[in-house]
């Protein structure tokens, strides 16, 4: 027991050893890590934050609703925090550690099973352990018609993880917690509850209706530790007839932020599944090494990027996006897109048109917006050394939004020295967007990752502040963000907290739910 | 007070007067009712079910957010439950009566501001008192270009009940449930929580993006008795350049089942919004007693629904929906319809090419399907006498589930003397369809009531053991409703009504959470 990093706030070392060892007999011995080498991969950071912030007691992987009922039982009787990872990536936003050190890293990786596919609904009703490789794997093997909405890291993640951080996708579904249907929860006293149609005895409906009756109990469980998600079913997207990815390039900012509200009455008018506004440095990073390109002080200045994209011929902002249908719907929908970008300067470019240095983006782009799964977009971290975090606030589709939130970020990020990365991804109904940018750092060099860990915090702060909170946080920054959605809203989900986890044995810190 | 038909269960004469009286020093004396002849709006019933099951004690209307928090302290102190509604039809689901005999209405009508129409975004933050129809001039007065998704009775009801109800509209944004974003509720102990982003000091995006940060709390208020829902963010519809309704007959019901799931598999590409299956009896009650087709016993028979239906050159049952966009748009898509219900012997009718009987179904679902408020489907009480209640089963899109089904309803109907009136309507994500069928009986004639009543109970039966339940249910059925999902689940509810309303003073006997 001596190489377990760090105990559990108030639990002995003895009382630890009794709890790892009622555990064990549980789960198997080979599946509770208490070993600090074992526990690296519950423990490696990318976040900018010190590792001790997060360090976990150790990490059990049941394989069964059954095995975490019991779980459950030792971690309250012994008063043990239960951090619940499924696959355990979620790159950006703390990885695989908890929120706060001395937890126990709950990993349902070995629960993994495809339990059901409707191939008729599509539908697939899966365990929190299944990857979208896996399930991209199934579909091939049953060659069935559908493709998987997904984020850039896809075979790596999960598709129950994944939606319950409320993951943006990029295909027509995009949204993933607008698209799922029933889960099963164990919450912390060991019951179990399976929402919606999930409750009916006879239920034919689970996995394709939502709702159920009377309330509505699925969003409890999202970005919460209020339970232990254990099944979920997912949609899946009908693979559509034909796809045109399209490109439009815009002389400057100020053109870009006119974009976001054409792309905002395209999907209101029911044309456009997705929309992406784009500064021409998320491109350069995928295929370059910092140091390659900038070796002055601070950020890598405006002037520079312009340069850069006038080399390569590329616009400095454009936006993107996929059109799925037959030939013949995507010819009509391209003519109203191209008219609507044209309308406000920027230069059309569908996907046949695309040649030279445009096609890196149009091959990522239409990498995310289709079914391949690739791991291109880790070539990201290849730029900096490793350090990231995702920032996302979330801005009502309007220019002066767009402007004002990413002049922010923008300003931010040059006071700590880092570089731009500023996007928008249009939100599920085209009346928010997700202002993104990634924070790239050296996590290696201390100086740096407190500098990104200041930038962060600042990001945070000020975009919160500015009317723009993010809508996800990473691990070091869950209780900043509740702060700025209010006393209200915090005191509400502490009733909650209390009235269904009253131990706080579940995920202590996750959401600022306290 | 002699005249007040019920006292609250446990409060005597003396203290109910007592309450009445610090209620009416609230909100005014013309206010609060307590007499019979003003309580009869609130009294009134439709559904098959005695009057006394659902006798108010009084009615409150509350003029602002302060007065609701003053009633609901002197609530808590005389334990005197309120059962809110908003605008008070949900005509065929309880109307504006209580579940249980006994509680104060509190009526929110006189809260009818409209306090914000972003005319970018296209959302209108409202209050529960507005209607429809309100909204609608307000949209014309102000010339914006948006329709609203409503449902048939849309000039007298209001959007936020009927959103928190989970109503089903028919144009392309249909399910309420998923086309708002942000509520203000007052919980029982007069605290207020604004979900989502409406938490945020300086909020940008309340109406704009749902989901804010951490657990998505606004579920728990539709269909539920957990909060008073005092604001909610409306998503009003972009006005498409155009539209076309489109009919198909089939010749028998076999046929009609198959275009369930040609209409989900066109839904899940993404190509049509909306669609119907329906009995061609529907259509005769709207425009005929019944008195003057059938005066046989029992159920109008099968037979000669397809008499009239070949008298009037009608199928005896038809798919129909409205495709919208530019006209370019709609040719195409159109195309893409004809093509799937013609492969399943669908005869398929462009809005032109109607003519004759057919005008009458095709009118109908173009005034629900575009932005006409019409009281026009109110003829359908006058067919039997004014008694009504929807029985609204879920089915997952599939031919043998929607036979199946539909067989149940066909045959508890016929079983107690009632006529068919089937239909399906396409569940938001196309995997699921609301098997809908109304129970029109004569209210006035006491055998006849009873026998709706134990119709319309053995439907909610039958449906919820096939595996088939109602996603909305009447005052009635709540509890009934409620049990076929299981103990998981109510237990789970319980626990979240004794965390929030410990004394159970909101809307006892709602969805049946106790």
């Amino acid at each position: 027991m001596s190489t377990t990093s760090v105990l559990p706030k108030g639990v002995s070392k003895a009382r630890f050893a009794e709890a790892v060892k009622a555990y064990r007999a549980i789960v198997g011995d080979a599946w509770v890590m208490v070993d600090l080498d074992r526990l690296r991969p519950y423990s490696r950071l990318m976040i900018p934050d010190q590792a001790e912030n997060h360090a976990p007691s150790g990490a059990i992987c049941p394989a069964s609703v059954e095995e975490i009922q019991k779980v459950l039982a030792v971690s309250r009787q012994y008063r043990i925090p239960l951090w619940t990872i499924s696959v355990g990536r979620n790159y950006g936003y703390g990885e695989a550690a908890p929120a706060t050190p001395g937890q126990m890293v709950l990993d349902l990786k070995r629960m993994n099973r495809i339990l059901e596919v409707d191939a008729e609904l599509g539908t697939a009703l899966v365990e929190p352990g299944v990857t979208f490789q896996q399930l991209a794997d199934y579909i091939e093997q049953h060659k069935l018609p559908f493709w998987l909405n997904k984020p850039a890291p896809a075979p790596l993640v999960g598709p129950v993880g994944w939606t319950l951080e409320r993951g943006m996708g990029y295909t027509r579904y995009q949204e993933a917690a607008q698209h799922f249907s029933g889960m099963e929860v164990v919450l912390a006293d060991g019951s179990v509850v399976r929402t919606g149609m999930g409750g009916v005895a006879n239920a034919k409906s689970w996995t394709a209706y939502r709702f159920g009756y009377g309330p509505q109990i699925d969003g409890l469980f999202m970005q919460s530790n209020l339970g232990i998600v254990t099944k979920m079913g997912i949609w899946l997207m009908k693979k559509p007839a034909a796809t045109k990815t399209w490109v439009a390039g815009f002389r400057n900012f100020d053109d870009a932020t006119l974009a976001v509200e054409a792309l905002r009455d395209l999907r209101l008018d029911g044309l456009i599944d997705n929309g992406f506004v784009m500064h021409m440095s998320y491109g350069v990073a995928l295929t370059h090494k910092r140091a390659d390109i900038y070796k002055g002080p601070g950020a890598v200045p405006d002037a520079m990027w312009a340069g850069i994209a006038k080399q390569m011929g590329a616009p400095l902002w454009s936006a993107a996006g996929t059109l799925y249908g037959t030939p013949e719907q995507i010819a009509v929908n391209q003519a109203l897109v191209r008219a609507a970008m044209e309308k406000i300067g920027g230069l059309f470019m569908p996907e046949e048109a695309i040649q030279g240095p445009g096609t890196l983006m149009l091959n990522n782009i239409r990498m995310l917006t289709t079914n391949q799964l690739s791991l291109e977009d880790f070539a990201i971290f290849n730029y900096r050394g490793g350090g990231c975090a995702w920032v996302a606030p979330i801005i009502p589709a309007k220019a002066a939004d767009a402007k004002r939130c990413m002049e922010i970020i923008q300003r931010v990020k040059a006071k700590h020295g880092f570089d731009f990365f500023g996007g928008f991804m249009a939100g599920f109904s085209g009346r928010h967007f997700d202002a993104a940018s990634i924070l790239l750092f050296d996590r290696d060099n201390p100086e740096e990752l407190q500098r990104a860990k200041a930038c962060y915090l600042e990001l945070v702060d000020e975009t919160a502040k500015a009317g723009y909170p993010v809508y996800r946080a990473n691990t070091q920054a869950m209780d900043l963000t509740a702060k700025y959605f209010g006393t209200a809203q915090r005191q509400f989900n502490a009733r909650l907290k209390q009235a269904l986890d009253p131990l706080h044995i579940l995920a202590p810190g996750k959401s600022g739910i306290a």
